[in-house]
């Protein structure tokens, strides 16, 4: 777990994202030995993986989760309820029920995967409230990424704000970030109160890091530190993945030594799936990318391989310095692409991922050192970060 | 306790704001009797008490309360803790300290007051995590309503989101919500878990508030009901007030009977307050007022005296839809001030204030028997409600 991850976590300022601090892209780039079924690897990046067991443990989140999710939005006050469900998909505007998928449940399905790994089925059965609570936690963040990034788009379906105004979307994510720690307020299970200081840390790192990111976005590309980014983007992918990971833990009355090391693995994990995501948004088949190719590139964004690409310093990072100098003028989105591969970005990227991925598998070790009681775990990540570019 | 109450902490949905179901504002307005020095009446209204003990309560709450709630400031991320320590009051913009007045601390005095009715000394001692929780979370909405409502001054300082635009007021008011509620997760007193889930219940109440409070506004004046006005009016002014109360009794080890009463003594008090807010914002002297005289009644606001006045239904409401219907000719305030006076606005909001006190005093007797244990949340509604019109 790098230090900044720990700095976070303890209150200290995330690194200025700009700077002249860069790490050297190329000395970074590890390519771990294989670990069970975890980050198979080819030509320096992660093959698929095809997780049945993973579509079998979501599922069953859902199953679990859903219940104690739609009993805590029913419970909500009228326009605020209505509000939600429309968030989930679960209600159409005019309050008619949809039947349809209410998302992955990555983040429940890890809380019950961690609690199960530590502490068996009575110990995932207990978890269903903070499963729930981590569920609501991540929605009600992305209420408010989504109105202060202006993204009009999540999940295919136009953002809460662009239907209902800001003010709605604030409020309705202020509710659910209450509901979360309701829930846990009012769970009798003895770990509830620790769990809830968790999940409440959580959101605060959350906050912090997407202040980060704003921040980020205004730098100059060649101003942007390669460490500050990299530990933006752990923020803000592997917090909340981190948290539910050692949430879980929790429930299952694992030490705090176990707790933290579920928390590191969920973290490097996270790291580990956007920097593949990352490095599909570049160089990916259109088909499998998460937006529209080279979007981010098109709109200036510095995704991770490209602060690696400014970062190294060669002569090909002074060629996209131009290329980004020149915003409206970046129509040629392949020579882009070939220019951030060219400086290093896509090497860097996808070494870090296998990087980021064998920390991963080591802290996983540490937490759950029996095989099998880790498959479930195992399987989410490989789900999670199966994708490949 | 108004059935709207009770309704909207089970979740239900607050009154219709708009539509024809006006009380007549004659009906409700009765002169209670003088209990103990709270309310005592002059001309209908409230007239002003001295109140040095609860300068000296507030005082107190301030100097045992701050502590935490700095602690609690000074372990956020960096950013973060710069803009709450500037919100709060206590540092420049530029990071220096400031001396001064952060705030007048009525929640968090009524919180330890509340617990020293019913548990003397020691459950006071107990309860300064949970008086810091209940103002982190007064800060926190303020922040959020701020963005939402656009108001651009608040304690006669520039609001935060137009010192640093609306994205970190947003995650400021995140940030505060959730150190509110980590506050409590990790405090080991046996009252926490329980005030934690009233806390954000509380949370999500104001929400739907302020959600219906954006609804009256969009109302034509003549459609807003005076339940819908009232029971909103309730959740935004009471309910915290009301749950400061609530949770004070619950660091004392308080009955839920005893506890309900708590909560509502503060809910009725905080209306009464309200409306005499509302009469004071009309016709008080300007030195007097919270906001330069009649600037409601100027922006088209619907304040409780004027949607009575509408409600009336006599000649004098038609002439001031008259008035309402023409935004920018609304110039002589006078005139405007005088008819909502003869539509009987100014009277009906006066009685209500003098019932709603009423009702809190009968509240208070139930939760705290004694008069001399109750002396302490006498003098702080004393203080609260002196203002007069």
């Amino acid at each position: 777990m790098g230090e900044f991850l720990t700095e976070s976590r303890t209150g200290t300022t995330l690194p200025a994202p700009c700077g002249q601090r860069g790490t050297d892209p190329g000395g970074t780039a590890e390519v771990p030995e294989r670990r069970g079924s975890f980050g198979t690897q080819r030509g320096g990046g992660v093959a698929p993986a095809e997780g049945p067991e993973a579509v079998m443990l979501l599922d069953r989140a859902r199953a679990e989760a859903d219940p104690v999710l739609r009993a805590a939005l029913g419970s909500l006050p009228g326009p605020m309820r209505r509000i939600a469900l429309h968030h989930f998909g679960w209600e159409q505007s005019d309050g008619s029920p949809v039947e349809g998928d209410s998302g992955r449940a990555i983040r429940p399905a890890l809380v019950l995967a961690a609690a199960a790994a530590l502490g068996g089925p009575e110990a995932r059965a207990g978890a269903a409230r903070a499963a729930a609570a981590v569920e609501l936690v991540h929605t009600s963040t992305l209420l408010h990424d989504d109105v202060m990034n202006r993204d009009t788009t999540r999940r295919h379906r136009p953002t809460a704000w662009t239907v209902l105004g800001d003010a709605d979307a604030i409020l309705a994510g202020d509710t659910l970030q209450a509901l979360a720690l309701r829930l846990l307020a009012q769970d009798p299970h003895p770990a509830s109160p620790a769990a809830a200081a968790r999940l409440a840390d959580c959101v605060i790192e959350l906050c912090a890091g997407q202040h980060a990111d704003t921040a980020l976005e205004r730098c100059a590309p060649a101003e942007v530190t390669l460490d500050g980014a990299l530990a933006m983007a752990e923020v803000r992918t592997g917090a909340l993945l981190g948290s539910a990971c050692a949430i879980g833990g929790l429930y299952a009355g694992a030490s705090d030594e176990e707790v933290a090391a579920l928390d590191a693995f969920g973290r490097e994990a996270g790291l580990a799936f956007q920097l593949i995501d990352d490095v599909i948004g570049i160089w990916g088949e259109p088909s499998r990318a998460g937006e529209p190719l080279g979007a981010g590139v098109a709109a200036g964004k510095k995704s991770l391989p490209v602060v690696a690409a400014f970062a190294s310093g060669n002569p090909a990072a002074a060629e996209l310095a131009g290329l980004y100098a020149r915003p409206g003028e970046k129509g040629d989105l392949d020579h882009i692409a070939l220019t951030v591969e060219r400086a290093g970005g896509r090497d860097w990227a996808q070494g870090q991922a296998a990087d980021r991925m064998a920390r991963a598998m080591q802290q996983l070790a540490r937490a759950v050192p029996d095989p099998e009681a880790a498959g479930g775990l195992l399987a989410l990540t490989e789900f999670v970060t199966r994708r490949t570019g």
